[in-house]
């Protein structure tokens, strides 16, 4: 591949911001040329204006480039946006309207009718929402694709893997979210060192809708959602990287034990620059998946999934595992931008 | 009250072990006369046996008591047991032979038949099955009660509750288990720091089978067990006191919101020495109850309910909490022995 | 005692304001009468205004008091501030100059030449720098005390011993500081998990010249700073409470370790309400003090010390470690004023 | 280079012995054919036996190996030991008896007159005393080499290069030390979660005498140790990987900041396959080093240095880190091998 595409990140300096810097460093497909933050950091070098928190030093690359405010236009083919919900909404439209391809980590327009929430291996076919999108919303060039939550992506693949052959009808999750989900600072050491947290704020009601829609049906005008019911626990607890899912799953048509396990290891996974491989690793040691051992397994972009049993109430139970600043949020937005070149729709 | 009865512990230098000497310290029924532990320990001053780990300095009263083998005869009136299973079936059923009460924290008799599984404000009642004990098993005086798994401490009550009202039908169960339940050492500052762990063995068939027990009707002869399903996961986290349960109940019976908060806040309590007031609190702030902050509750001995909703696939969702070295073992194991006392049992 | 003094708080939603609460709850000499914090709390009752953190429960008795602006006129006898070192300089000195005692925790008036810096168990004479204090600031009936910094508690105390006795020299300190000493929120939990800072702002400073003014002498007029110097390196470590102490000393005359260890226990204490019994304790498991396990000792205001040994470059090297949010923060104060009550200075 | 060395790892299973699998996994000059450990795995695959603790998978090369018993003969051309301290002694020197160059990162050996403790940066001309140490025990073609205790890595590499500029004449060192530094199962959690141990068995006097061989001069029949003081306090703290170094440092010749950080930073460097670049990093943000942001530096390998101020009683105060069971453990046995490549000696 030649031809780069010249890349944007909004909220550059946050902890998603961070991992995008990172994980496009030596991405053959991208490179950055714009960095947008809040008004504090316009004007200096991102090198000052960032305090850099991965364990990789902060690339070279991106170390001398001047922040620039958050708003078009951008010096940029595209832009990865992780911005917080409260200023998503507006400012994403405003580049999407501008021209820019907004590839967005952030919920704001998630669940908007005509907004794809993908999930690649599992809905690319969604990405024909982007002309209902554009005729409906008078977009011409730009466009709005989202990720959805970190959650979700600990055990939304492997459920899409059982609704594929059995159907799912009704789904219990309970989630241990490490604290790099709630940005930086954060968590504070106090509320969360010898502790769990019963709540994350707005957290349950995403979990429980999101992946409806990830699993649902384009029928050449929307998305028709899956039928199924989530009910969501969330919770955080003290871990740097990576979000647990305790999950039981009722399912439409009975199968064995081997059938769940084989749709899930021979579900479908892409070729893109940054798929995983394998998209889901079943792992049998009865004490995984853990956080610090898994999160970074296929560089934080495969699903682990273990403790995949018979429930005695419902059909399946099994612990999902997923790299939640990674797969669960810019990993996944780098993603979507691969999966869009390839489909030549920028 | 004039006399006091003179108490042994079996396993006196282990975590639990430690608790027993900690709650007992001024306890006006009760008199530590004998500390019994393993070979290693036998022969030594208590205070130079046991590697002390709480936070409240060792009781002067303990520290010269010779400890002493794990067998009968003891210089005691009755004994406290936190024996590891594997040797737990054993011992303790010597002890009872030689005319000890047992009052065990252990697992090894807890599902047998002729053996009450006692949480005392819920099945008090159960007592009459030592009876049944004696005669079976030619017990004179002695015999042996037990208490739940301390992971069954977050949701049980509750569930009691709930149960006597609306009875229950299916109950899904994620346990946030604290490190101190695996005893010391215990587990690995590499096994759980920064990380969670989906596995603690043996642990979630307890957790599954427990609670019916302990809710179910003694008809005379035996305990007929409650009749609801129940499904566990059950994880260890980075959290050294505290066990916390994700709980979704599904009811035989309709109910509202307000009729479960009550069935809850309104479930007798008992008047012992040791009982909490109140024995179940429901917290209204969202992101309670935790760990940290609530594990101490009445001494260690309250429930704490928070998070009560309606669910979305069953009735209603809750977040239990529990001190599990408190409430969960060796003052579950004390209340029991004032409850036999009551009962003029001892 | 029959009156009780009536106090106001001033910060009081923050960690120090919530400790306050705590330990004056049930205290025979004090009575909150008032609670000042930051606009945003203004006008609510406490206990929607502030966000509890502490493991017992927020007394019953502040929980409708409503919070006032951190400005005099306040409804009390005297105030204790925990107000950040950016505001308690002209707020601390307006209520003094109002006419209330005011018993500093912030580190504005620390250094001040006419404010005693109190350690009462060490220089409770320097309160005679009051009347000069009162003379230069034409305060009338008001004046300031202040307490050390948190992390000089760990040590200036066995220090203050071993300066009486032999002369000390030099001290080479190095900090193991608990999270809770950066307030809240403080301490993101993603700078601290599995991770030590090797920084605190402007600490090392304050360590490095508060000690030699707190074992000064007051010659009449001023405090004659003791002339050994301080070297500190600071660090934050993932310990919610209590501040351990590396340290070095160089003593001026040559002592035996029983001699040393002797000018330690024998040091005077005090009769105060709260003063701790020992002040302080030393201890000779190899493996103490400990945060955890030690911080609680005396209700957290005794200091441990342990690992007492000769040094090989300079005299005894020694750990010491104080509770940093009691002894070194809310405790000290509450200590001072009862000082001022004994001196009939309040 | 064609020909690989086949590799023996003593001790396999163990911590150290998996960083010695995870670090050769891809090593052009060595090939693991030799895995031996306790009794209890002999016999077994190795991805039976051992307890795999890394994030990064087992490497595939080793997984079927059969687990031998620790004791010559073995299938190897050299050997790797991270035994423990009681057992290494006897068995390491049967394994150089019996003709196998013994790469060792266990304690035994590092205090014997005739066997070199390198760090091949600072030290690599010791080498020469593997002749006096060939004749002194009669060995044949084996020897024994070591490799310093974990917390010297983080101080002993910026005292070489003071050293060699102005004489070093003492240091004091207070160590932060992580919890994989005590093997597996190691530190329980119990111990340290919220905690700071002030103890580490046998920890201080290995840091108080082996920075002085190490910067010793061979003088073609032993070596003169260097005659500088060092006094160290060791505390574990709760960290995963990385020791941290807090040091004060006695010059003997005067030196301005610029050339001590000139002595640092241009301090030689080799040019072995493991060397990292550089082998001494000097950071200037004020909150560095730090274990979780920096220990992977140069892959493990790189000392970081920061806080390097003039100190207030010594000379010089600095923070010093190292990975220490890369740099400190097996990556430092890995360099030492390199070494006597390089050298001809195996």
């Amino acid at each position: 591949m030649s031809k780069k595409y010249r890349v944007g990140i909004l909220g550059a300096t946050g902890t998603v911001g961070q991992r995008f810097c990172q994980l496009l460093e030596n991405h053959p497909q991208f490179e950055i040329t714009a960095l947008a933050a809040s008004d504090r950091s316009v004007g200096k070098p991102f090198v000052e204006a960032c305090s850099w928190k991965l364990a990789t030093p902060m690339p070279e690359k991106v170390k001398n480039i001047i922040v620039t405010p958050i708003a078009p236009p951008l010096d940029c083919d595209l832009v990865f946006s992780s911005l917080p919900s409260n200023v998503a909404r507006e400012t994403e439209e405003a580049f999407a309207r501008a021209g820019y391809p907004v590839i967005s980590n952030s919920s704001s327009f998630r669940m908007d009718e005509d907004v794809p929430l993908l999930i690649p291996e599992i809905n690319h076919d969604h990405l024909d929402l982007l002309e209902v999108q554009k005729k409906k919303r008078g977009f011409d060039k730009g466009f709005i694709v989202t990720n959805p939550n970190c959650a979700i992506m600990s055990f939304a693949p492997p459920l899409a893997a059982l609704n594929d052959k059995f159907g799912v009808e009704s789904v219990f999750v309970t989630t241990f979210q490490a604290v790099s989900g709630a940005g930086y600072p954060g968590v504070p050491t106090l509320d969360i060192m010898d502790n769990v947290l019963p709540y994350i704020a707005g957290e349950e009601p995403k979990v429980e809708t999101e992946a409806q829609k990830i699993l649902g049906k384009f029928n050449g005008e929307q998305i028709e959602k899956a039928d199924f019911l989530v009910s969501a626990q969330c919770f955080r607890v003290p871990v740097i990287d990576g979000h647990t899912a305790s999950v039981r799953v009722k399912l439409k048509n009975t199968s064995t034990l081997e059938e769940v396990r084989e749709a899930i290891s021979n579900y479908p996974n892409l070729n893109l620059l940054s798929s995983p491989s394998p998209f889901m690793a079943i792992t049998d040691e009865p004490d995984r998946p853990q956080p610090r051992l898994d999160r970074d397994r296929g560089k934080g972009m495969t699903i682990t999934i273990g403790r995949l049993f018979p429930d005695n109430i419902f059909d399946y139970r099994f612990v999902g595992l997923s790299h939640n600043t990674v797969r669960g949020a810019a990993g996944a937005a780098v993603l979507n931008a691969e999966l869009l070149i390839e489909k030549g729709l920028i």
